[in-house]
């Protein structure tokens, strides 16, 4: 198969919260063009079965294949826990995960001996992170949290709120009882609560987000396969929502941290 | 059209929330055979746009219509607020919504003066409630107020969560600032709210519900087309969900308040 490395990476998440993985993306490779693909009119993933995120993993594989991408990212912790080995065997071009880079760079550190993961219903109740960390990890356990009201927080934009940080105490403390060193943000929205967070972990506690981790990890395998972008033109960010709404605009400018062009309306 | 009195009645919502009308009509008409369909795959509705709320509202009429269905039910305020114009003129059966029920039972009361609305971003944003609101009540002033968190905590079970009562807190003061006499529940979720809301609003604001209102307009528009079901077997409650999950389940026992039988996959 021959890949154009000048073509655009493909991402795609259920909302817009796998652009804080665009955004990761843009400062550490600001040569690549990308073409992003949320779900909005399906979103969220995370509550939802196996066998429906993979048949909706599919089909924005798909759409993502037919602008031409030379590699897919699934910026949705859910998609990848559930979907990513199928998506591998399917299509034929290098489809990278966010949990796998998110394990690494958690075992990456030998301090690390009690991990704790917070995650949407469908991302924890995988175990995709549990059983990585705990079969690579030696010693290395785990303790697990489903946390699904942060997604709505972050989405009204109340990530200091008041009743976020109840919410987020009640979430962390089982965890922080049982002494984690470790936190890993199992889900692309999770990095916009980081100040919140801290506040509750205290200053110890090593926080891994897996939009940074990913977007580490996309360089490397570029890198490796010779598929760096090397075209003078600028690179261009396109947009693709299932479904637009003002809402999701203001939110996708909060999590790409940019203004950007106009989004385009998908049909999968 | 010759329609069938004893087939069931359609109805539908985008996930389990709708089953708090289906309990209401339970209570109010037992001898009521009930298909329901809730398109857990594609909820929630109430963050995404007019437009494809009305492609999944009219799915979800022609799924019920495969079902033989006597009339159909809108059990969701969102798709009610958007798409029933425009399902009444599509098909041709009896198709009840939840907000002119809701807009009836607050007007009833010649007290109201101040109505405070609550309701998903979608429902507050279409203005349905505002609207006949105010174009049938002469004085009667409105106050609406998106309430995007309520639905997340009544999923996650948290409706006494001292987070929820400090986000109710939130989202009621400027409508209590206002001296609302009348709170109308703009969401077929929040029924599970009153004990919380009540503690918040005091005793002297009234609530209006439109799962029950919804109900009783169903009661009155049968017997006077004489359409009620006279069949002597059992009637049947067939639960349809576009999604199945354990979580489903669960919530779903929690909205209807009443264990039921197996719950069908359906592909729309």
């Amino acid at each position: 198969m021959n890949i154009d490395s000048n073509a655009p990476l493909g991402v795609f998440d259920s909302g817009v919260g796998g652009l804080t993985v665009v955004r990761a993306l843009r400062e550490l490779l600001p040569n690549e063009s990308i073409v992003y693909l949320g779900d909005t009119a399906r979103l969220p993933y995370g509550s939802k079965s196996p066998e429906t995120i993979r048949r909706f993993a599919e089909e924005d594989t798909r759409f993502l294949l037919s602008h031409g991408v030379k590699a897919v990212i699934v910026a949705c912790n859910t998609a990848t826990a559930h979907a990513l080995p199928s998506l591998q065997q399917t299509f034929r071009i290098p489809i990278i995960g966010v949990v796998e880079p998110g394990v690494e760079a958690t075992l990456a550190n030998s301090n690390c001996k009690r991990v704790g993961i917070i995650g949407t219903a469908g991302t924890i109740r995988s175990r995709a992170y549990q059983d990585a960390i705990e079969q690579r990890g030696g010693e290395v356990t785990t303790r697990a949290q489903a946390t699904p009201l942060l997604v709505p927080f972050v989405e009204e934009g109340w990530t200091q709120h008041p009743a976020m940080e109840l919410v987020l105490r009640d979430y962390l403390k089982p965890l922080l009882d049982d002494g984690i060193d470790t936190l890993v943000l199992g889900c692309t929205h999770y990095p916009l609560l980081v100040e919140t967070l801290r506040k509750i972990i205290g200053p110890n506690v090593r926080l891994v987000d897996s939009a940074s981790t990913c977007a580490s990890h996309v360089k490397v395998m570029l890198e490796r396969e010779q598929m760096l972008r090397d075209a003078i033109e600028t690179p261009q960010l396109e947009i693709h929502l299932t479904d637009y709404s003002p809402l999701f605009e203001t939110q996708a400018k909060r999590f790409l941290g940019i203004d950007f062009g106009e989004i385009k309306k998908a049909s999968l």
